[in-house]
């Protein structure tokens, strides 16, 4: 019975639906339940959610189910209109920002925030020019692809477009410049310059986009002083510094609530998604009073969803657990924690882990042959991830080798349970080496 | 006290959110609830909404809310697990459309389904050039603005890309040719098909993106046999042809449940979005397995909140609805009355009304000076809007003169509130000309 039904599904998603959907793991899971950090698949399974970034406050929050319940009941509508949520939310979201971010778009998705952030960014400086990060990825509109080396370089992609310059990961680890390397930061920090500046000499530079903590490429903390600088040198040729703040948002990496405050910068625009209705689809722009002022030359902009009360009360509930359940909090200290004992887990198997890195809930593991970061092991690192799924316990790969297994848990995970996740991983490693896999 | 309210809310518009996003209305609408075909105000007044098309089953409709929150409550995931309701929404869905068109791609609003399916014509076509109907709108993303003549030639607009080319609007009213002109169709086709050719001579064409009704034309219905024609003829140059049903779908129309089915044509790419989860945040591209399977071309698609499981709970909560209530049919019946009652107005007005036209629940009325179809007049047509708002009905304008009232309630609206809608057009225009406004 279960193999029909495991058939009857798997055929469906075959023949009705987009084959560049992937699914997770060699043996994809069938989910018919999920609650706080636990997903349960058809055969009553139990899985640790240990990648359940967008469902931030836990699957199936109470608080923010009833709040959309609540509000779906009483007032769906658009942004024509005046409610009350909108002033609620807005006031409430804003307090999170530096004062020099004051003016919100709401829209759906991160995808939306990030192609809007670019006409804005567009709009301000007449540039046509952009600058990014290697490996990063910023969204799936035909623009933002562009944006997004972690695409347009793969499989399937077109490649570079002439007006998209891409500055080095600076990776302490693997990169060109590295920790142990005099002068490393400052390597890539002019390097970064000299590239902007050159950009800049006969063309207008319209955005730099980046992450603060660098997702898709492999979990890479940004040096001290490095986004700082490249801002710096972004402002003065008159571009717009963007914060894509979609993977790292919302009390993730602990110490702050924004990846941007860690590097001490502010940048031109903030674009917030994922998490930030704990599922429910929304997103955000938020930028200042002088780019939404240009912006606003006479084009409407209008966005069905984007702003609708439903979605503000998602938004507004997940802050509310947040701040209820300290979790910006827990996530500092039960991602120190797992950074301990992901460190004991290196200093034990030293071969396979060349590092550990990340910030609060947002972490990566970096799987190598023979201790050598350039011999990056996506063999053992997707091993590790189905492992693990037999284990009870979800992750998955990341970064331009697939080899670094992401940690990024909804926020209420407890010490038990990172305890498990550490068994896991040790585990999985264990049989990897012992069975010659 | 209700003063200082409102105060309070529209300053919070002001500081807080994108300056354009605009408001409807002279005076803008404080809204607490919605019910079925009303909205309500603070002041405790009703609204009948005549302009609701993305609640198509009636605000806060029971079954589509109760939908919602029990997927919530049960699984809220994404697209890399398996899940059932995935499975039961996309076989529903595919239901609708004909057999050629077999693959869906579940996005979050109708601008990421057409910006999807830009991205998935040029891939199939590897094509640079884009055919579009004059005034269309097809969504806010960076590339779509630039095939929204709407936008792009409005105020704020960078005028048209070179790689985009425009057909004019074979408006039987106010077009180049009109309804009582000789071969005034052929003539619209004949110059549709030779722009086609000439775009296709030395460069290649990657789509003809149109809706089947213009509705921000201003509720245009094409002419018979034009779009079967301008379609042979894109695809007779390689081009793929998208049919944009964001507005249209769904059964608005009455007698068919997509628009394009009038037209007697079936397109490559159909996009759908606005009504899909009655204002919950679901859209979708429907397309045939050849153009999907040549999407899959090693780049994942991954879309954060599409198709997440409470989306397609709300999408398939709305079909169950149109299909039990028979909306689809009430759309058709009601339809046909106003079409006949507001002809009425016509002969009562023939200064002021030069045309009633539009299909079931998507309907426009023109209107002018002079009876003269050359004089659209905007004046009286915002006179209308606003007077109306004050009588409790809710509508609103569109089309390049901003001059044609545009109804598009909610599906469920019955006989007496068709009634009070006639009633409050043939006020507001009566007031209008016994004022001298």
């Amino acid at each position: 019975m279960y193999v029909i039904m495991k058939n009857k599904i798997i055929n469906n998603r075959l023949n009705h639906i987009g084959p560049n959907f992937s699914l997770h793991y060699n043996e994809p899971i069938h989910l018919v339940k999920s609650k706080g950090m636990y997903l349960y698949d058809i055969n009553g399974k139990k899985y640790l959610d240990a990648i359940g970034n967008i469902n931030i406050v836990g699957h199936c929050n109470d608080h923010v189910v009833e709040s959309i319940y609540k509000q779906a009941s009483i007032l769906n509508t658009n942004t024509r209109y005046l409610y009350n949520i909108m002033e609620e939310y807005s006031e409430k979201l804003l307090k999170y920002f530096p004062k020099k971010l004051s003016v919100i778009y709401f829209v759906c998705s991160g995808s939306e925030a990030n192609d809007l952030a670019l006409r804005m960014a567009n709009n301000f400086t007449n540039g046509s020019e952009y600058i990014v990060i290697d490996n990063a990825y910023h969204g799936h509109t035909d623009s933002l692809i562009n944006l997004s080396p972690y695409k347009f370089k793969s499989k399937g992609g077109q490649g570079r477009n002439s007006n998209v310059h891409i500055l080095d990961m600076p990776d302490a680890v693997r990169g060109k410049y590295r920790f142990n390397e005099n002068q490393w930061i400052n390597k890539y920090i002019n390097e970064g310059k000299e590239l902007i500046d050159n950009v800049a000499f006969n063309k207008k530079i319209s955005a730099f986009f980046s992450e603060s903590i660098l997702g898709c490429g492999g979990q890479i903390i940004l040096p001290p002083n490095y986004l700082k600088q490249i801002f710096n040198k972004i402002k003065s040729n008159n571009g717009v510094c963007v914060s894509d703040e979609v993977q790292t948002g919302f009390g993730r990496i602990g110490k702050n609530f924004w990846a941007f405050e860690e590097q001490k910068v502010i940048p031109d625009i903030c674009t917030v998604g994922k998490p930030m209705g704990n599922g429910h689809p929304i997103a955000a722009v938020i930028t200042t009073r002088e780019i939404a002022d240009s912006f606003n030359n006479g084009m409407e902009y209008f966005n069905s969803f984007g702003g609708n009360p439903v979605s503000l009360a998602a938004g507004k509930a997940v802050l509310e657990v947040i701040e209820n359940n300290k979790l910006q909090e827990n996530a500092q200290k039960i991602g120190n924690y797992l950074k301990i004992k992901f460190n004991d887990l290196k200093n034990k198997f030293p071969d396979k882990i060349c590092d550990v890195r990340g910030e609060g809930l947002f972490i990566g593991v970096d799987l190598v042959e023979k201790g050598n970061p350039d011999l990056p092991d996506s063999k053992i690192a997707n091993f590790i991830i189905n492992h693990s799924k037999k284990l009870g316990l979800l992750l998955s790969t990341d970064g331009p080798y697939d080899n670094v297994v992401k940690i990024k848990p909804p926020l209420i995970i407890n010490i038990d349970e990172a305890n498990y996740l550490i068994e896991c991983l040790d585990k999985s490693i264990n049989y990897y080496i012992n069975n010659n896999i």
